[in-house]
């Protein structure tokens, strides 16, 4: 099987899960705007291609796909998937095994706001979310939206332009620091995230639930498996309406416990920052995809995972001579 | 020799940088305020002990001193690097070599306000500095100061609350956001930095210089060896200015380079972010400290190290059963 992970950035721990359950003819293609890319290290080959901004970025991939007969496609950035989610069409007719959300789903993960609508309408707890700014001061000012407020951006990835404003004065100038912010009623409490697993109709092959004890840039620094079945029920619910929408492969979900409700707060439709500890936990999402890729029934994995289990990141340090770390004709695409 | 690694934190490669350089001898003890330290992997002694914040804590690491024998201190946190440089006096007085700052530098290298007045002083450029609102609207108001500016806090660490400000309004909210802000001219440039090694008579024994290509979360996160210099001519004068000021050990700056200056803009106490890559062009610094620690006199090094170096870092994952990872009774001060 060749597997093709698109923009593998810093992901090279998930492209290592992947390389542990292939055979050795089985190829990971890694693909990167810049040699200098981490998750490099894990792909067998590595090519380094135009910017998703170029126009040369869709043909370039959908010619990899055809060059080096890829059977299946995985994206880890939220900006790749927002192309490749719109151009399913033109990989599946490659005969790509895509596990790249439908432009629905894509939609629903990629606009914050349109997030927050489907949510609510879905009857999922989720902060009170505002694109308006008039609208939320009438809200504060008729004592329906209470200061602190997080703004951030609509379409944002990461930490990136995140603020909490504590007065109106303050949310102005947050507002309207950058185009498209929004505006979302701040909940306290502790962070808690879940991996899901769904198969190519869209049903939920895994839940596992993890309680966050430190984040960096934007992503899970360490966790530890917890006990929450609410957590696993929200993540079918949540796995199985986004599966109706078209959604396939890993699913990404933070939330925040106010100790009143489970509020969620972010979605993505990729694998998460957090996913190596639902790895740890015995939840192996590569292994599955592999074998819902080759067309094989893989039945419900629902609550088999190992509790008491924990994970930390550290730095690896990769470097030496220029020549050694990015040897010519290496990365050409 | 006993070393004392005070708040590993995060820099586990350091403390495997020390153990690549001791004998089965030798004992790194590594110290935390909680076993989720990834840094704790590479010591041999892991103390989880007090928060910095509580007065057991400056007693806990003197007895932990006393007790261990410790002959070398070594901090990575400029919260700590403050206590400890006000404490000196104590740590000598058990015959540990601490290769801290002088409560001085401390304060040049903590407050970076008195960073700039000492940059300023001294004749290294560095950005316009102001502590006062008023001042800053005036020097405004009378074109002497131009948008963008930078407001970050005076006592910060890392790139919290750390804002640009296009126009007053945003100045305004940034600056009145936490207490103790800082505004600072831009400046628009390419970044680099230095690292710098002196000896306990305060001289400069090694500068090595890298440009930056990526940070994160205020790190450097990529970077490549540069031949520059005029960065290694700061670097000596900058170290000799700081070393007459009472600076002994590492010793790490930024700066930014807007292509008619080098701007410095941190000065860092202490082993930084950066260090692996001058660590890779063989620039190693835990063997110089370990020597001039035992009393041998070391010659400069100034240009000893290799070009064509680059350095990336990734992410890796430390996990696992929690009784596996957090063995009972390990970390027990």
């Amino acid at each position: 099987m060749n597997i093709l992970l698109s923009c593998v950035g810093r992901r090279g721990y998930i492209a290592k899960y992947f390389k542990d359950c292939l055979t050795s003819e089985d190829v990971i293609i890694g693909t990167s705007n810049s040699p200098w890319t981490s998750g490099f290290k894990y792909c067998d080959v590595k090519l380094v291609i135009p910017n998703m901004e170029s126009p040369e970025y869709l043909p370039t991939l959908l010619q990899i796909c055809e060059d080096k007969q890829v059977n299946l496609l995985l994206s880890f950035s939220d900006l790749d998937i927002n192309i490749l989610s719109n151009n399913l069409d033109k990989f599946k007719a490659l005969g790509v095994n895509a596990l790249v959300p439908s432009s629905e789903v894509n939609q629903i993960c990629f606009d914050k706001y349109q997030g927050y609508e489907f949510l609510t309408q879905q009857g999922f707890a989720t902060p009170k979310t505002y694109r308006e700014f008039n609208l939320a001061v009438e809200d504060i000012n008729q004592g329906k939206l209470l200061f602190p407020l997080i703004v951030k951006p609509r379409f944002g990835s990461g930490s990136l332009n995140l603020f909490k404003a504590r007065h109106l004065k303050e949310l102005d100038v947050f507002f309207h620091y950058a185009p498209d912010m929004l505006i979302q009623s701040q909940i306290s409490g502790q962070e808690y995230g879940i991996d899901v697993c769904l198969n190519l109709q869209g049903e939920v092959l895994s839940v596992i639930p993890r309680r966050k004890r430190a984040m960096r840039s934007g992503e899970t620094d360490q966790a530890e498996i917890c006990d929450r079945p609410d957590l696993i029920d929200i993540g079918i619910r949540l796995g199985t309406a986004l599966g109706k929408l078209g959604h396939v492969g890993p699913l990404d979900v933070d939330f925040l416990d106010n100790s009143q409700d489970l509020f969620a707060i972010d979605l993505n439709p990729r694998f998460g920052g957090g996913y190596p500890i639902s790895h740890l936990a015995g939840g192996n999402f590569p292994e599955l995809i592999l074998r819902i890729a080759k067309g094989e029934k893989v039945n419900s994995q629902i609550g088999n995972y190992q509790t008491d289990i924990v994970m930390m990141k550290e730095y690896n340090i990769l470097g030496g001579k220029h020549e050694s770390i990015f040897p010519p004709g290496v990365f050409n695409s």
